[in-house]
């Protein structure tokens, strides 16, 4: 995206700046108590599905699953590899690098806050976190195990017997180590990466400080533009998919799921929680700052050219979606 | 290991009961007390050097770096890949995984209590945790990355550009993110990683009960049987070089660093401490658990057949000596 646009962009933006205008509105002339309305709090914890209840157990051991490398054939690789704790619960890099340095198509999404999507994956191929869980621990190029291989190689730890046992006690099949239940727990464990109290979550709740005037200015824009019509709900997602195809990307995207023309390189809209965390972006990760975001996706989201200060403003606003990171101590495993 | 000599270790070590006799003393009749001469409790830190002075802010870059993939070429390999703070700051795997997926020719050591170590690395060819620390960087099998490469992907943040001066308050050189700073504070954060107060530690200061009696005998079969002449000082390593050569190992050890002849074959004593926790065991990880681990020692370095009761009391030790794990949070990345 640098190499392809960055000059061309560039050029682009300051035209506008001249031609619309960059100034921005005074606070005083403004009233934001009506964007009350268009944004939603994170609550402090997402739908739980009726057959998946959540227990303290189950979270432990979706824990201890996630942070767990033996369940990868190099026995090095684990869910928090690329969904690493210590940057935003992703990797910072364009595409993910998995098994024996392979790397994939697509930029890594985060963890945090999934609970909240309705479709998971860049292309949804996935409705919840339990159908997630599995994928990546068998993909050829992320974990590399067969599933049976990495159910055997649990069953051989007392802990995991225990664990197992304890987080599913009314089950009364023979194996209690399976895959329903490794996919039920590391779901669980997902539902509690939350991240409330952002600046946005704090000024919705009558912080009226919480947000800089930037931020603010920021917010408006994000509204009245429309980036708010695909960007909202509580994780600023609306798990739908839209066509973009960003310089670099041949990746066709939800069509490789549902061979439906008007899929072709549609993605799920991402969320915006903690996107200043979350950087590089879009489905191949090639888009480094959050400025160079912003223009991208006015210009083939919403067909228009954002101003400077417009973009500094949006900017500031992304940064008013940084919540607070979850607090947990990393599993001994056995 | 296992398919070597597990048959033939088993064999030995039944005929050596019937020979020695398997029966253990009773615990009235020892008196337990004067091994209290033979072991040091783990202090609180190890030695500082008098040239990388201890402070709040260069543990805290430390353990950025720790925790850092991106030295790494890939962007996904940090130093807690393989030291994994979830599997006892090691792998648990038989030979590490680094870069591209490649296997090297040495089991993972624990950097826990490493700061007490004289020599580091299996072969000792670095002397202290400075010289140890870029090692792994620079590897090909490892993170791969040019060092020169690392600095450079540092300096892009802001914030690292920060926290070295931090850490590095009365530097005067131009480029205070350099390679020295990198393995000071990298060995700084290392010196933290201790693991005190374990069973043995807390008998060692007076309290009785701390360890079993099957621990107790199992130490006193440690410290009259010879354990001791190499597994000791507070980290129960003397981090000096011995030959063995374990079963499925071709590798010359300390003889590739030194050409010595009498080094071939030799490899640091590993410390002890933990040791229940950082399986599997041997140079090249082949040992998959204690109960072999010992037995082979007792062949190779001291030329005797354990009986099977005596392996079982000393194995019981070894689990006296894992203590309390360091706390710490997993750092936030720029």
């Amino acid at each position: 995206m640098k190499t392809l646009s960055g000059f061309r962009m560039t050029a682009i933006a300051a035209c506008a700046a001249i031609a619309f205008g960059a100034s921005a509105p005074a606070l005083a002339d403004t009233d934001y108590s009506q964007y009350r309305d268009v944004f939603e709090p994170l609550p402090a914890l997402p739908p739980i599905p009726a057959d998946n209840s959540m227990t303290k157990e189950k979270i432990e051991l979706g824990k201890m699953l996630f942070f767990e490398p033996r369940i990868s054939s190099s026995g090095v690789i684990s869910c928090a590899t690329c969904h690493n704790p210590a940057l935003g619960w992703a990797d910072r890099i364009p595409r993910a690098v998995g098994h024996d340095g392979q790397v994939g198509e697509r930029n890594t999404p985060t963890v945090l806050n999934s609970g909240f999507f309705t479709a998971q994956f860049w292309d949804g191929r996935e409705d919840d976190l339990e159908g997630q869980a599995l994928g990546p621990i068998q993909d050829a190029i992320e974990m590399a195990m067969p599933l049976e291989d990495a159910i055997e190689r649990l069953e051989e730890f007392n802990e995991y017997q225990e664990k197992f046992q304890a987080a599913y006690p009314d089950y009364d099949g023979d194996n209690v180590i399976n895959a329903d239940h490794v996919a039920h727990a590391l779901a669980t464990f997902q539902r509690t990466l939350n991240t409330p109290n952002s600046p946005l979550d704090r000024w919705l709740v009558g912080d009226e400080g919480a947000m800089s005037e930037q931020q603010m200015r920021g917010m408006k824009l994000f509204a009245d533009n429309g980036c708010v019509a695909c960007h909202r709900g509580p994780a600023l997602t609306d798990s739908h998919f839209h066509r973009i195809q960003v310089p670099g990307s041949e990746d066709e995207g939800r069509y490789l799921v549902t061979g439906e023309e008007s899929d072709r390189f549609a993605f799920k809209t991402p969320t915006l929680r903690n996107v200043a965390l979350t950087y590089p972006y879009m489905n191949n990760g090639e888009t480094a700052t959050l400025d160079e975001a912003i223009r991208i996706m006015g210009q083939e989201m919403l067909g228009m050219e954002f101003s400077d200060d417009e973009v500094a403003d949006l900017e500031a606003f992304m940064h008013a979606l940084t919540g607070d990171m979850p607090q947990f101590e990393i599993p001994a495993l056995p």
